[in-house]
């Protein structure tokens, strides 16, 4: 139900991924009267598909707290994380609330033992490939250990998804040499190098190192990386508007666009952010990706895509392992302790 | 002596810099056995400038406090900016080390009254025009009260440079809504919305209203603004190596990149960092300018370019007169104090 469209493009999302992935099952919770007519333009999607009815669902303004309370065994967001705890869905994805949507994860699936803080991971496209930029939103502000966990989620999910062995993760800072930056950013780069951790750890990187792809993972915390991210989005944006602009301006230039057309469709491909849609949600007790809440039905399906691969590479068993593996190593004399895991909300 | 190539781009910047503006005169201050080689291919420089020669100069790796120790009375940095503080110069600027420049410039011209700390300004090209954005990384952090003192500065500068009447000021957040982001911000935003401060105040904006030019002044802390901004670059970056990319694939799309040269040298032309070059410092008492060390002699001459009408603007008084009024207004009942001046380094 959430998103800026509900239904309308979750649906449509939902039957691309169906024709995709033959094997795949749909669980779509939400208001039936508004789903059901939709699934019978997609038939495909239908006969494998059960609707889990409610009417009560979260709004995109609501606070997390007020989500909680109101929306709390009943909304279509719970139930979809539920249907996860249950084992009743490998996954959830959801375009709604994301602060809702992570508020109510936590609750419900729990953080994972030794990990203080979720965080959400996006996919960057770098002029190399595509990199892991995390934490992009989930909360604001974090602690040098942290910022290790977050390193160590990271690098997990690069080896997972990305099939790499050694990944490189690289903290984000405002300057490369070890002098410079936020004094977490620093501790948690000390940490890293010092302690016996399986981790290709690159050092510090600038905000221009995320496009140029220097490393597999760049580490932040939430409010500096969702800026981050939008500020990227924000330019690209940008410069395709000039693009079009200075293409109009001449007969020459009109006629030079159609013959390069095969290349500015190359171009928009590449650009295209509905194929770099889904944040994972790490380190929870199960799999939730958060769908951009403006996309249509290709970045909607785009976002169940990276859930599957989240799922069929069992991230959350190999970030389990490696945390374990963490909090041994931190826990060794001359390392500040990993923190103790919050109470859940 | 400063940025990555000393004097052979300072010079030659400073020479474009005198055929543009037949009335500056330049006080070159470094190393003459490096300088007065460059002044005799450039004579409308030579009759218009003076060395003033020193051999010790703070290189780009050093701390801000080790060049405050060792450059302190005698490297070239130290003397370009104490030119400004006795009035044998309007201006300094320099491609050198950017905490260093910052450092030496608090101690030797001084906040002004009612400034905690300065800020540095960068020009942002927008999609409607250009944009102030600020702090892009003189300080690392900044309070609810450093971030409206930031917002006060930003919006004289954009009346003074950019001739606005009353031009439209955003704090950088996560989010929109009000209830959204770091808890500082939100008291910003509430000093903003219920002073009685002259300033168009505009709410919130996000990452990707940067490049959108929703708001003529964006208000950060310096290090998710100095992140913003080299990822913005980044991303120029990415994109216009892509698109060469694309344009190369076919025969055909050679043939329209020839066609549309006109416009793709357009778009250059928009998107060169060298035509946005230079950050001003704010909240000192006298005018220092910052370029990009990587920057050539065309984006040298736009920072004296910047510095030139940061002086001839007299922005220095304005914002002084405009905290004077800041301070008065916050000292009200009900306001949150303004913060007294660190003490300088």
């Amino acid at each position: 139900m959430g998103g800026d469209a509900g239904p309308d493009v979750v649906i449509p999302g939902a039957a691309l991924s169906a024709l995709r992935h033959p094997e795949l099952r749909f669980l779509l919770v939400g208001d039936r009267s508004r789903i059901a007519p939709l699934l019978e333009r997609h038939p495909k999607l239908k006969e494998r598909s059960e609707i889990l009815h409610t009417e009560v669902f979260v709004t995109m303004d609501a606070k997390p707290s007020q989500a909680l309370r109101q929306g709390r065994g009943k909304s279509s967001m719970w139930l979809a994380i539920d249907a996860v705890r249950t084992g009743e869905a490998h996954a959830a994805v959801s375009a709604g609330n994301t602060g809702a949507l992570m508020a109510m994860a936590r609750f419900i699936l729990k953080t994972l033992p030794g990990i203080s803080r979720p965080a959400i991971a996006a996919m960057w496209p770098t002029l190399r490939s595509e990199s892991i930029v995390l934490d992009v939103g989930a909360t604001i502000g974090a602690d040098a250990s942290q910022l290790v966990e977050f390193a160590v989620m990271g690098e997990a999910m690069a080896r997972s998804l990305f099939g790499l062995e050694k990944p490189t993760v690289g903290l984000l800072n405002v300057g490369v040499e070890e002098i410079k930056g936020a004094e977490q950013v620093k501790e948690a780069g000390r940490i890293l190098r010092d302690s016996k951790l399986p981790i290709e750890y690159a050092g510090f990187v600038e905000g221009d190192d995320i496009g140029k792809g220097t490393v597999d993972v760049v580490v932040t915390e939430g409010f500096t990386g969702n800026i981050a991210l939008k500020a990227a989005e924000g330019t690209a944006k940008q410069l395709s508007t000039y693009l079009k602009r200075c293409l109009q301006r001449t007969l020459m230039s009109k006629l030079g666009a159609v013959l390069a057309s095969g290349a500015f469709a190359a171009l928009k491909d590449r650009m295209d952010p509905r194929k770099h849609n889904g944040g994972v949600f790490l380190g929870l007790n199960g799999v939730v990706v958060k769908s951009h809440g403006g996309t249509d039905a290709l970045g909607f399906a785009t976002a169940i895509d990276v859930a599957l691969e989240t799922v069929r590479n069992d991230l959350v068993s190999k970030i389990k392992a490696d945390v374990e593996i963490m909090t041994g190593l931190l826990k060794q004399p001359g390392h500040a302790e990993a923190k103790q895991p919050e109470p859940s909300l």
